[in-house]
């Protein structure tokens, strides 16, 4: 069958044959919870009105012949991946830049010459809503293919508040043209537009007006707001005029935060309890403290570390500090063109030396808290919605142990079979 | 159609529609020859006799409707990468040292557990010269699948003259079975089994027998011998033995050199005038000279380095010293169970810093040097073997640009169509 032909199982779907399932509690989860996922071999799971009804072991599971059966032909069953952070939908591409990057030039160059984000902004600015949906669908479908089932988008590239709005809109179009589940964030402040050079106070009360935040969810377009609070960005001052505006419109706070220098973003984002901070490239013992008490997620993103060849998170230190971590492909045109969370999986392990249960539980559990969708999503648990990846491996370490290998062998999507590999000599 | 069902389309074939057309010239290929591979954009290329027959614009491309057409959709058409540096074929698998090394243990102590190659060996010995074929084939299907054509073997986990020469006939009958052109290399001084223990001169004197030596030759079972020459490994002096007794055979000298520690080994290549030295993440002054004097090979294994999460080898040293870089994936179960030259290829962009074109003559002009194949592969020049790989983008930058992203549409072997993806929606 072609996995263009997404079959339609009916409300009720019992996978069989596991040969590992490994049953993600609801998170967030934190220190040696993230390694500690309970594994059930040769299992059973039962899939009513589209949510999780039963699971366990096989010799244990209720009758249930008459409900249509999936075989996962003795291979992993894990959650649905999720991927917490993207600048999808955008325009336009910029391998140029990057050839120009790996050529030593300096990202600073190749933005006086007329590079950088203002190149993706150009090009979403000059695009339709329907021209940036047909872009990014294409995008989505091989996500949905290597397991994703829920993936943030964000606004940030259009900068001005009709570009915002048809961006945010686009987000609304794909999500109903395709089977991943998107979640909307408004990033209104990611990057001064070169209309408003030496002028950033005026344009974050642009961007941050009440009229178009009280638009942006009236419209329920997004349910974050995020901001790139960095230097070279926006000031801890003017991120957090923007979040408190966009908290009292009923969009809770993100922030990208110490990436690039060590201004105090993870501070606000503690002060603000910020559903998360992304980046923490740069976090320093204040900063673990404030998403401590936040309970803020950390999201980390070694995409783009590798893909800039710059050092990675020490993604360790934020495990050991407590703190549910998250990864996310950070996918956008600039600096992470990776779409696959499984790379990002590999470049965890290898790299960032997360152990795989670690790792699972930071694009399931934790990136579902990343998006306050723990209570229903990122866990195999009774109640959760059924998205789920069966693996074509019985063996969550040996996922891990092949990089670079396809190993997603069916993606289940509210009780959904929405992609199945094609058998095509290649598995 | 299935790709599994290779098409054969007989001894002439017209690709049509080339976006772009790399025409990578023959190898070796130094300094900014790597990375000034000739572009033709809107190409067509000819085949004749399972060789490139002609190719050039598209304008300028003599009259052959007979010859049936594949058109390339207006993608890009490479030369057939080649990988010139595996352990396949191997039995056995070592996940669950992958993971104790993540989490901190160091080799030593998984070794003095009963890790580390002498479980690779201990499988090997046990497995059939036909279950180590059945074992591989899907490996090198995936390879295919992958844009791979052509790719070394070693022996080396026998370590014993049986299992040695069990090891290299399973290459051969892998050669058969499968489109990808294997080259073996014998590499019985890989390391030292436990039998051997504190003799290791005997255990040379074993694997590098003159009988054992002009049997691989005779039955032409091996085109190289390599040497693991490094600390913990084997020494100059011993390497020397070997690498001297084999050339006397008729094997061709390679080596393991200057991966773990600076004890001389590229010297030695220099010395043998071996056809690569491979790994080199320690490579001193004297060793750069020495391989530059002999018109070696320097192979760069970087999904090692990815994999065990340590610091690559200075590729760009390497080409400064203007010496022939090919790059490699190591696939072995122990320190690189990669499978795929597209993932070497965005680490060697995106970590190494290779520029796309220089990438490019790394996996295919200078790769076939390292395997002493240049005069007729990896180049895409008339007369030779047709092997080429048709990607799903006009763009080579636009390759590299989007990691993890598979851009292989049809992969040709010596003239015939032996992969084409099925459009499954994730394309």
């Amino acid at each position: 069958m072609a996995a263009s032909e997404a079959t339609f199982t009916g409300p009720a779907l019992r996978v069989t044959d596991i040969g590992t399932l490994a049953a993600v509690p609801p998170g967030p989860l934190t220190g040696a919870q993230m390694r500690s996922i309970p594994i059930i071999r040769d299992a059973v799971l039962l899939i009513e009105n589209r949510r999780i009804a039963w699971f366990g072991p096989a010799a244990e599971a209720p009758a249930a012949d008459a409900i249509p059966a999936l075989s996962a032909a003795g291979g992993c069953l894990i959650p649905g991946l999720i991927d917490p952070h993207t600048h999808i939908p955008f325009a336009g591409e910029r391998s140029g830049e990057f050839v120009r990057r790996i050529g030593g030039e300096s990202y600073l160059s190749i933005m006086q010459s007329g590079g950088g984000i203002r190149v993706t902004t150009q090009a979403v600015r000059q695009a339709s809503r329907d021209e940036l949906v047909r872009l990014n669908l294409p995008r989505l479908r091989r996500m949905l293919s290597l397991g994703t089932t829920t993936v943030e988008c964000k606004s940030g590239y259009g900068l001005a508040p009709e570009h915002e709005l048809k961006q945010l809109r686009a987000i609304r179009g794909l999500d109903l043209l395709q089977p991943i589940d998107l979640v909307p964030t408004y990033l209104g402040a990611h990057a001064l537009p070169v209309e408003f050079d030496g002028r950033a106070d005026e344009f974050i009360d642009t961007i941050a007006s009440e009229q178009l935040l009280s638009e942006i969810a009236r419209e329920g377009l997004a349910r974050f707001c995020d901001v790139f609070c960095d230097r070279g960005a926006f000031t801890v001052e003017q991120a957090r005029r923007v979040l408190q505006r966009a908290a009292a419109a009923g969009l809770k706070p993100k922030l990208h935060a110490d990436e690039l220098a060590q201004i105090g973003a993870t501070l606000l984002a503690g002060e603000l309890a910020a559903v998360s901070a992304d980046h923490l490239e740069l976090i320093d013992e204040g900063g673990l403290a404030a998403l401590k008490a936040a309970g803020a997620v950390a999201v980390v993103l070694p995409g783009t570390s590798f893909f800039l060849g710059i050092p990675h998170c020490d993604a360790r230190r934020l495990i050991e500090a407590d703190l549910p971590v998250a990864l996310a492909t950070d996918c956008n045109p600039g600096s992470s063109m990776i779409e696959s969370l499984p790379l990002i999986m590999n470049i965890a392990a290898c790299q960032l030396r997360m152990l795989p249960l670690e790792v699972l539980s930071a694009c399931t559990a934790n990136a579902a808290a990343a998006l306050d969708l723990h209570k229903r999503r990122g866990a195999i648990a009774r109640g959760f919605d059924a998205d789920l990846v069966v693996l074509d491996t019985p063996s969550l370490e040996e996922w891990f142990y092949t990089p670079g290998r396809p190993r997603v062998q069916t993606v289940i999507k509210r009780g959904e079979i929405v992609y199945e590999r094609s058998d095509d000599g290649a598995a």
